[in-house]
């Protein structure tokens, strides 16, 4: 399930009455965390970062043994989540049929972020993430490429890390052959939660910001404009 | 704001206190419907599809007054919803930063969708409009081939509606130039409502399901896969 950007008040009720009924609740440290408020007697099984199949493989094992699951992932778990990891583990087991599996949407990043900027995804976009733990980079690069020839407007998930800190830049430099330096982009850090940070820069100057696993970044298409604090992409209403 | 895929179960404590708190509920007439349930004495100001300037236009009236309006999209409203051209008109009025905006982001189509087919946005996805209403049909043929051609997952909004019926063929040629024909393909009709819809089908055999303006269409990338009866794009793990 997803429990949204952060904040308590994001989950849907669908997600908030899954965590309650819940007997296990499975998830990354941090992101349990944030929905501790919830917690009453559900156990926890709980793992740091890149644990990931790990958290599902003992997500299932608790399944199988007839328990109530409920494995969380922050946004939306089908956007690079837990969703997908859940299937394939299971499909390998052979259990797929076998575990009713429910998979509860959240808000993910590209829209959390974007409400927090105004109206940057009023028009078509595209969402890659700058991780090349799991994705060789000419793919990502591709993308990258294909996404800014078209106009897209483009959120990166997964912008940097302490590892990964070259590809924003690369990134950055495949926007600029195809979108002008002024194009607005929006850097959104901790979306709706305590420590949010919200910037509103452009192509030129975005790397200037504190941009690293935490931020998700919104590059504007060729109609897209900044006004009053806010970044609006057109949708095209003559008005 | 954004009032999910429909059910009330969708929505967000966020963006339910925030028609509970409202004076004026601004919207399209079937999503006002939709939220019904949690109408007490909140004004109502519903018109037709097709008349989202106007709408705006009166929500923006009222706020001048002095009144709490809530102006509501299905979905998330920065996805071709109506935060966009709230944000428009109140620039074009010079009212920008005289009214106090909130947008509160919902679970958009693509991932209620997603939700429902299993986990197909595992990996990066473009989401495109097909409609030509508002954008000339060659920026959206553009966009299919780019994110056709980068093997992007592709989520198309707006595909099809009594008025648009040869977009969806033309989307389809250009993906087959470039996707396999057994490419997965799932269509969801009304995400969590009660006539909800959902086949899972492929690129070959896509234009038999009733596709028209409730539905979301996802067409896979070259890994993405049918297992079991969900769609699952691989993220990468070696498991």
């Amino acid at each position: 399930m997803g429990t949204g950007p952060g904040a308590i008040e994001d989950l849907s009720s669908r997600a908030l009455t899954a965590l309650k009924n819940a007997e296990v609740i499975v998830g990354y440290k941090t992101y349990v965390a944030l929905i501790k408020s919830i917690i009453v007697n559900q156990e926890i099984i709980s793992t740091g970062m890149t644990r990931e199949i790990e958290r599902c493989a003992a997500a299932i094992e608790q399944a199988l043994s007839g328990r109530r699951v409920a494995v969380i992932s922050s946004g939306d778990p089908g956007v690079y989540g837990m969703a997908g990891l859940v299937l394939e583990l299971l499909e390998k087991e052979g259990e797929l049929n076998n575990i009713p599996v429910e998979i509860i949407p959240g808000i993910t990043s590209a829209t959390s972020a974007a409400a927090r900027l105004g109206a940057p995804l009023m028009h078509d976009f595209a969402v890659i993430s700058l991780s090349d733990l799991l994705t060789p980079w000419e793919i990502i690069e591709k993308r990258l490429e294909a996404a800014a020839y078209a106009d897209f407007v483009i959120v990166l998930y997964n912008p940097a890390s302490n590892k990964r800190n070259w590809q924003l830049k690369s990134a950055r430099d495949i926007m600029l052959k195809y979108k002008a330096p002024t194009t607005p982009v929006g850097i959104v850090k901790n979306a709706a939660r305590q420590q949010e940070e919200v910037y509103i820069t452009d192509i030129e100057n975005m790397l200037i910001y504190p941009i690293d696993m935490l931020a998700t970044v919104i590059i504007g298409n060729k109609s897209t404009r900044e006004a009053g604090g806010f970044i609006i992409t057109p949708r095209g209403y003559t008005i």
